[in-house]
């Protein structure tokens, strides 16, 4: 990899080895197209002489998603240059608008939307909390990645207001209740977007992983614990988590992680052959940052995931069930064992009974109104570069 | 109602007080386009005088759902006239094709899939099989509409092959084991198809499901027990469930069930306000009948349903969650209180323990590969007549 031709921020995450993807407009109502993140502009992909250009003046990357792996390594191969080889640089500086005169819009059409829970210290945190009396881990869950299917519909780019949700929960000892959550929390995960879709019938195998995912956001899974809590027992959440997902406003090519990529943990016991991934393995080595108006609460650690996505991804797919271009399966939430790597405040105040201090004096153990939640996250690049995904915020709004 | 200009066979349930809509072609990969069931014909509307016209050409219903009940209605209106007024009717005599001669596709694309549990004995009898040392109901059951989302890319026409789903299941006593499903199961539900959205943070009322919902259709919401049971806690069914549901070809207007509106259940103890529906009663007298091979196992009835389709829409969005023109959600198995009632396999073979024998002198508990399943259903209309809703059909190939 050369070096930009164009001056970009010494710790800008959006180096030319990044080149993430996303849809923007430069006035309210404009065109929406595909552009590309380079240190502090956007590139305007539609205008430039690249591979699947028809692709790009889409108001969504789905048209280039679905072209497939060829053409992702072409149009970036062919982005690297632009933005590296002085001697054609120039035909992209005519293109580059500042980051802060366009309107990022979600950068994808979800089609379906599946959120699992692959995190071991997230999932046992919350089975202490939520299932004092029984195992931490529920006896399937070092077997498979447990996930579930989230609302596709709901899922916003960053920026879109936390409205909160209203809904039933029921206080110790007594009857349901209705009204405002009051037990507002984030998840940090990460989100894999599936580009090429499959057959009914044919599982994806983990091998196959980088022959269907296109790449990689961030995702903020609002929970309100509360109405989740009454609501999960038999079938799984609902109301607490299908009013608001958010995601970051860039796609990170998964060409661009080939240096985060490692070892994920030792798995024991062995998983069933068609989750294994020991030639295939798809650890990644993201670091997270929780903060809350602009505080940094916890920093998650990816590489400690239990499962992969590799693995989520076969697991999803193993019924036969298709993929369709926009699929979205987010990691579940990130948490590492330390308290200062948790990805919820949940976790973070330990189910509310040990509250937050914040640098302002004030103490939280779930989200107020007017709060600002914002995810980061970085991944190494080549060369002691730095991959950035941007980040992911919304701020709070009172219940209706 | 009059009757209708054309001859119809005295027992169809596609007389002119019903008129379900679909999407349906007449050679392979020829164009797609919205018809009207009539007897044993389907009009080709796009070829008509009618309102929304437009969207009448397209290959799904969305665009003419997305339009709203004005346009539903004033379309219906012209319909009825048109079949029915001998003055006009030669307009449609010209654009009758025979059924057997159209395939019949999905008539909608899904944008999320929501499934609930509302029939009381269902959930009484799962709870029983799946927990013997709790209560047959949860807690929350009769508090709220318990639901989950399902995968809505894997939602398929009537027809469509059961491919057999392989993954995970826990033998008594042992570690997981992956093969195909042992106990492979139908579901036979009732659908609501959304044609107006709703804004994100706005609930839609009880009393507002007419100005969102487009009408009705059958599901056979395909089950792999043994997967199900092993992988849905905590987080609820995901693989058992997403390798593919069965929508019936037609849905049926809201508007044509006048006459199938009764009052639910009474419910007790009286649910939070919200869901509160003695104003605006959706009980529906639907009789549905389950087949397998040709012969009826079972006859499920819908105005048994503990929770209506107007309680479980306000409860989906009651979050603030929006709606989208395609939004789909199901009743949840219809069964009633006999055991000629129930309407999937582990309830009529009591989880596998209490066999069904079958006329051709064979037993099954669960299906085998090469069974045909066929959900159908009719209500009553006006002055004596029957709306039917056709037929969601599949049958069961091995496991690739």
């Amino acid at each position: 990899m050369s070096a930009s031709c164009f001056d970009l921020p010494p710790d800008t995450g959006f180096g030319p080895e990044n080149l993430p993807y996303g849809v923007f407009s430069t006035e309210p109502g404009g065109r929406r197209r595909v552009g590309v993140a380079l240190g502090d502009w956007v590139i305007d992909l539609s205008r430039l002489d690249v591979p699947a250009v028809d692709a790009l003046a889409a108001p969504s990357l789905n048209p280039l998603m679905a072209r497939g792996p060829r053409t992702w390594a072409a149009l970036r191969a062919r982005l690297e240059r632009l933005v590296c080889d002085p001697e054609i640089c120039d035909a992209v500086g005519a293109h580059l608008i500042p980051l802060d005169r366009v309107t990022l819009h979600l950068p994808f059409e979800v089609a379906d939307y599946v959120d699992f829970y692959s995190s071991q210290h997230h999932a046992e945190n919350l089975g202490r909390m939520f299932r004092p009396d029984s195992a931490a881990l529920t006896p399937n869950w070092k077997h498979l990645p447990i996930g579930y299917h989230g609302r596709a519909g709901t899922v916003a780019v960053s920026g879109t207001p936390v409205i909160r949700p209203s809904g039933q929960r029921q206080p110790a000892g007594g009857g349901p209740v209705f009204g405002p959550s009051q037990r507002l929390d984030l998840e940090a995960e990460v989100g894999f977007v599936v580009g090429v879709g499959s057959q009914q019938g044919t599982p994806v195998r983990v091998g196959d992983f980088a022959a269907h995912v296109f790449g990689v956001c961030l995702v903020n899974d609002w929970s309100a614990r509360d109405l989740q809590s009454w609501e999960y027992v038999p079938l799984g959440p609902f109301l607490g988590k299908s009013f608001l997902t958010s995601v970051s406003p860039w796609v990170v090519p998964l060409d661009a992680l080939g240096s985060a990529r490692l070892t994920p943990p030792a798995r024991d016991p062995q998983p069933l052959p068609y989750l294994r991934d020991d030639a295939e393995p798809w650890g990644l080595d993201l670091t997270l940052e929780v903060r809350l108006n602009g505080e940094l609460l916890s920093c998650p650690p990816f590489r400690e995931m239990y499962w992969t996505p590799a693995q989520q991804l076969a697991h999803l797919t193993v019924n036969g069930a298709s993929l369709r271009t926009g699929d979205l399966f987010a990691s579940g939430t990130v948490s590492g064992a330390r308290r200062d790597q948790r990805g919820s405040l949940i976790e973070l105040s330990w189910g509310g009974t040990e509250p937050i201090r914040l640098a302002d004096g004030t103490t939280r153990t779930f989200l107020e109104d007017g709060d600002v939640v914002t995810l980061t996250a970085s991944a190494p690049g080549p060369d002691g570069t730095r991959i950035g995904f941007g980040e992911v915020t919304g701020a709070v709004r009172s219940a209706p």
